[in-house]
């Protein structure tokens, strides 16, 4: 019988073999990185005996014209290039390693996160805020891909939609954060790069926030999904899709509400909807929470774009301050804004603020350090979440 | 009023200026790669002006000791490298570039795979067998990771579940196919690298299989899920894990059925329960359809390993042949094998095949060329999924 077992073996055999004579044509070898360290330092390692230069560049470097800056590495005895960071506060970070200068992923780390047209690393640093996006043993929810029709679009399109732990079991109806992307992400943005899954499952079994859909829809209308996932193929992503902010999303939003409230167990009411976004979703969220009067008791705007640019016109953009008015009128619970200090936004946010206060409607408002990055993202969704519903 | 719009002109400047600045930097410029031309060849470019040697490395070319083989590229005046295959067969295909000896992903196509330990860039051509692999304006079926409690192993699991178009809608019982990974995958392994939504959404809109669900589940027993998804955080994978073929997962596939008759609307009988899986998958789906007595009408071993090691102990194990007898005498509509002329466990699936014609077991057997690789899984499941429940 013995060599009827002996593929088997084989089977365990030749895997070995690949991995390593892999390993060995491509000098992954058995190289850990990145290593997070216990004292909150990162020790990133790549091999390249011929190389001239390598470089790290990561996100938590300072940044010039958006390029993050970068590091150039050390190279042992072995061929192996070296670095390790200062401590680093606790966050989810991106990096990429630049090779006599050209960008290259580590081989040593599988994972990749796009954002729009990169893919770069990532890896997680413990010990503070980002304990909330790191997967723990707790109650899990589930995380859907599903297609809905959009008759304001005219074509079927993608969605994502996290459910709270139990709510496959349970009877009751849960209130929706509607969560929208910025400018160049789809709805593969938050549930990727944001973590959202990670964040409402972390806050909700620490009882900071009440179970909840969070349903993250793709804000490009021209788009039936994100890159990769539609008819149009493998193709290369781009910042540049037509009508983002012309007023044709926030028109259509109505077929996303009707979608997720006719197929999900929730509370279709406004003190059970809430709804925010990064960047555009933010200039999104504030348009439509305005438009759809009476929709929505959470508003959320982080790092938002306020104002559509003057050659576009759309009835969704006019009366800007009535319509304020009347949602003022009609109550709400929570206006949230979140801005970091060096945004690009800065200024229009603070504009945006001012014309808020000249008509007395009131507004929570976070300002954090650092700029326009998903860093600030995550914190904010962290901490709006806990303020929903209540 | 204008300057208040600056800000949002600036913003779509800025992320321009980032794209080009990054590109520059990073040399992706407005390069595209890989480029499927219309006689099926492939180009590939890659910006490196100051590299020696850019090979590329791809799944089409032959392969020795599992490392795929590689050609060399041609550099031209603008330092970019291109090299042009010769016509492909559709399929989906995954390459790599060797920059000066160093693995390196393709800046210019943000679709990569993970395959256990290692990524690679993606792409598809069209006009054959792949079409079945591609997003079509097809109604799409719903893909949904959710976490299952698994009193057999002690914990809970992630498990990825394809729910067919309609599903949420309808008041119908479907059938369901549990679909089982190899050794070093997990429950991501069948719909990132086996395209199996894709591949479900094109054969129900072409009216070739029956709206089913398929379960996706980990048969890793000692993982809660797979890398990067669970409480262990972003660690490299591995192949070297524990209690994968020792009759662990078997026992514990009782909690997986469990779970999906109570939490969906299937049809919990025999002949609404399909297994199949590849290689370790088809190990697994031999053993349990055969421990689970009266269980599935319809077994597909996709280049299945068959026994266990001789070290192995375990009740499932025991009593191969009588078991077998059992199964045929309780009856199954179909008992398909999947096998690669070139597969190293090739000699195993023959000597299977003698031991079901010994006892005069039935069953339907695909000999197709090639070996142990995804081209042959994503074939077999294509070729499969029509047979089931007629």
């Amino acid at each position: 019988m013995k060599n009827r077992f002996l593929s088997v073996v084989l089977f365990l055999g030749l895997i070995n073999l690949n991995v390593n004579a892999q390993q060995a044509l491509w000098g992954g070898g058995q190289i850990t990185s990145p290593e997070i360290n216990t004292d909150q330092t990162v020790t990133f390692r790549y091999f390249a005996p011929d190389a001239k230069e390598v470089k790290i560049s990561g996100d938590w470097l300072p940044s010039k014209d958006w390029v993050p800056g970068s590091e150039i590495m050390n190279k042992n005895e072995n061929g192996v290039w070296n670095f390790t960071t200062s401590a680093l506060p606790s966050d989810l970070y991106s990096y990429s390693f630049i090779v006599d200068g050209l960008k290259t992923t580590d081989p040593n780390n599988v994972y990749l996160i796009r954002d729009v047209a990169m893919v770069f690393n990532v890896f997680i640093v413990g010990g503070g805020k980002a304990d909330l996006y790191a997967v723990k043993i707790v109650p899990h929810g589930s995380v859907t891909r599903r297609w809905y029709d959009s008759p304001s679009i005219g074509f079927n399109r993608r969605i994502t939609i996290y459910t709270p732990p139990g709510y496959e079991t349970s009877k009751e109806k849960y209130p929706v954060l509607y969560l929208l992307h910025g400018m160049g992400g789809d709805e593969e943005a938050w549930i990727a790069l944001g973590r959202t899954s990670q964040i409402m499952d972390n806050l909700i079994a620490q009882g900071k926030a009440k179970p909840m859909l969070v349903v993250m829809s793709n804000g490009n209308v021209s788009q039936e999904a994100a890159p990769g996932e539609s008819s149009l193929g493998l193709y290369k992503p781009t910042f540049e899709l037509p009508n983002t902010m012309d007023g044709k999303f926030e028109e259509s939003f109505r077929d996303v509400i009707q979608f997720v409230e006719s197929n999900y167990r929730v509370k279709a009411e406004k003190s059970g909807r809430a709804i925010a976004g990064l960047s555009m979703g933010g200039f999104h969220s504030l348009h439509i929470s305005r438009y759809y009067t009476k929709s929505f008791d959470y508003v959320g705007l982080f790092s938002a774009a306020i104002l559509p640019d003057t050659s576009v016109t759309s009835k969704i953009y006019e009366n800007l301050d009535a319509t304020l008015e009347t949602q003022m009128k009609n109550g709400y619970k929570l206006y949230w804004i979140g801005m970091g200090k060096t945004d690009f936004l800065y200024n229009d946010g603070k504009a945006y603020r001012a014309r808020l206060d000249k008509i007395g409607m009131k507004y929570t408002y976070l300002e954090s350090e650092g700029g326009h990055t998903w860093t600030n993202w995550r914190v904010y969704l962290s901490d709006f979440v806990p303020l929903l519903f209540r």
